[in-house]
């Protein structure tokens, strides 16, 4: 499916967003998540569980049912499935078949977010949860707050395309962010251990608008840094502008922008924004101001990516298209995920 | 289709219920029956007539014609067709080929229902009607009160499924029913003449509840039944509980709510329920009763069997079912329906 | 598809109406016409252009980005189009490749409507436009009306039919038109480079209602004419009563319902209505009447058509289609049509 080859979608042996922590309780909720219902829940002790959204009996959504201590019952025949996918009571019948299970997925709670391995149970590894540190979520010495969950009719890949290539900001986000020249310097793209950078610098600029607001002791002049950090199928660190004062050399703050993001379907996804910074920690109308201001930018990406989803669904594979240099970042990050799902067939 | 075969959807071969009596009159009256669309209407002496739905000549609806006499006249370009859907009038021009005729279907009115037969007309013998005096459905010392139509966006096998295994009344009807204790005790299945019945037995029980409400006079202890009876690919019966006294073991009355349907469209279904007893025939506030109660009931089976609609339209036939031995009617007449259509597929 | 055969649409190296002029001036407009989505403006001298509707870098539709004089500039990531297709500025980077193009299309605008030709360019003369003037359309000695335009939820093939068997108004228009005996008369159709017209003629009636609407002091008899010429795979003329008046033979004026129109998708389509007439002509009322008759008559039938459609969908082309001696007009135009994309596809 564009932009993979044919038959390709998603990879599924990675740690993806489920739902915010706070989504997460003792009701049942229910997400689709990479084409699959699934059910979550919190046991008596508020450890997450995510089983399979279905019932293998006859169908009927688990949501539906009801908790029983840290287990679950279908509300259409009473069947019972403990956190480990385990059927463990069949009213009808005075015994349970051991084969009667249901599907049960890993689940792992990280920062303010619960995460789902997908793809085989076997390899899911806590030590492959994309690096969020690095963006300064529940790390030392920052400050992070979610944005919530959004949800985008348009497939994963297109927020990937647009948020590796922010050339866009200067047309895109006109309105909100403002025309920025840097935005269309050329940018440097590196690689190391499966993550994907794409770094913007225009050093030695005058301190204005947003900088100033950020930082109002500082006057400048400062490094302008703009940045795309490809973490993982699930997460972009967007960000870095206004990190460094020139002169001195002494940083004066990193802000950057995370965008969780996780396949709901083959054309939609859900999208968990959040901001981070290093500076001004304790300051909440900071954090209100900021996560504002994301949902601002955000407001005109989520439409035009669901237009360009209109788009590639209708023109499929079939059509010629035409990259430019600033798409380097965005085709990189395509081919790793094309060799993922290449891996994951064989 | 799910649970079919690839390629099955539905037995043709059978009279499955068009429409309430009531539905059908002078004006034009169109339904969709095994993703046919029909035309419906009573000639002048009061038969029912049904005509393909769409005009053979360039594909209008018949339904925006108009009567003439026993005859139906198409809106677009004036074509008339007579009850056995041969053409008798081509406005521009003289004469009418012999070979311009649309479809009839043979149709019958039995109890309140107009029947009709979508497979192959030479084989419709009113004979194969579905045994409607089993349910108490026009049978003498029987009243039965029909509880009109309903629409249900879910396959016609869920329907099936669902009423073949009342064990889900204790969960999915705890609301209206209550928590019959006895609904998850074994059942026994037989099947003669095609007809295929699950039955539990509860015997010698305290009279309460409902029973009394049924029976005033009645003091218990009694023989709780409940049965599910398959009496063709559109009707089925479930019903039976209070049926015997115990002690003196005269049957103290009998109550079966009908369930009558067709379907629609490959994941749609026309629903015909009624309900019909065999004591207090002349009590009209207790008929209003229990079609009330058979609604509330239903109000919790519709929207149930559309969630489960919905999963399976995703997963299809690629899934592992697991089954249970409350399972066993259902799964018969699964097999049956699976035959029938295996035969007139020869 | 219906009518058609397997794979065949619509004939493409053909010009069709994309717009009314007023609707395409100095803001972007998008329409999508044959299955592909075109973005229409005017330059700075009012000329029109048509572009791709969707910006082939990143698939952002054209129509929410900006004109720059004569060019237009996608808001996504801001690359800049001239009017030919050429990518003249790709703002991330100092050159643009000269492959860089989106398409082109040839656009004439001709009496109050805008066309296109959506097939190979290098076919597009200005002299295969259908003939309006044949319809009055920019003629002498005529005046031609715009009823704007229509959204017909119909494949253009059905609105063929319609126009090109006029026996149909005494019964689908038989409130907004009246009982036409004459509609019922046999018709003559002939063929001529390209066109087939079908005429019925009723000589020698009395003067009444429409026609003494028209011409208040033709007291009549009157030589009664409905046609229907179809001028192209866009264009039918239907129109022609009321034109020639008895015992003296001088014409008392003709009037013509012209009918423009445009595959949308395959199952929908662009309506532009007209009416034209070569007498009274600076009666503004009357142009006002015969535009609210023209509509009146639409609105008839394009819910007929919507449901045909539907109808059609569901049979596709499994279904046998009887037709009569009134429909050998359409069917000679569908020959055609068929002809033209048979010869597309070679």
């Amino acid at each position: 499916m564009y932009p993979f080859e044919d038959g390709q979608t998603f990879p599924k042996n990675h740690w993806y967003i489920a739902a915010c922590s706070h989504e997460v309780g003792r009701a049942l909720f229910e997400r689709t998540i990479l084409e699959e219902r699934l059910v979550f829940y919190r046991k008596e002790d508020g450890t997450p569980v995510a089983l399979d959204g279905i019932c293998p009996h006859r169908n009927l959504p688990m949501v539906q049912g009801e908790l029983e201590g840290d287990a679950v019952r279908c509300r259409y025949h009473g069947f019972r499935f403990d956190t480990d996918g385990r059927c463990t009571d069949i009213p009808s019948q005075p015994t349970v078949p051991s084969s009667f299970t249901t599907r049960a997925y890993p689940v792992l709670e990280r920062w303010q977010w619960i995460w789902v391995w997908m793809g085989d149970p076997a390899k899911a590894d806590p030590a492959l949860l994309p690096d969020m540190a690095f963006c300064g979520l529940g790390a030392p010495g920052w400050r992070a707050d979610s944005n919530g969950v959004m949800h985008l009719k348009a497939r994963f890949s297109l927020l990937i395309d647009n948020l590796m290539d922010l050339s866009h900001i200067a047309f895109l986000h006109v309105q909100s962010i403002g025309k920025l020249e840097r935005a269309t310097v050329a940018a440097e793209m590196t690689e190391e251990n499966g993550r994907v950078h794409v770094v913007r610098c225009t050093p030695n600029q005058p301190a204005e608008g947003f900088h100033r607001f950020l930082h109002p002791n500082c006057n400048g002049p400062v490094d302008l840094t703009m940045r795309s950090d490809f973490l993982g199928p699930g997460l972009i660190n967007a960000g870095g502008p206004y990190s460094v004062m020139n002169g001195t050399g002494e940083p004066v703050g990193r802000l950057n922008f995370v965008h969780g993001f996780t396949p709901e379907t083959l054309q939609t996804t859900h999208y968990f924004p959040a901001v981070a910074r290093d500076f001004r920690l304790d300051d909440e109308g900071l954090s209100q101001a900021l996560l504002g201001q994301e949902r601002k930018v955000l407001a005109e990406d989520v439409p035009a990516l669901e237009h360009v989803e209109l788009s590639v669904q209708r023109l499929g594979n079939t059509r010629r298209e035409l990259s430019v240099m600033a798409d380097a970042g965005a085709m990189r990050v395509r081919r790793r995920l094309i060799e993922m799902m290449k891996a994951e067939a064989q």
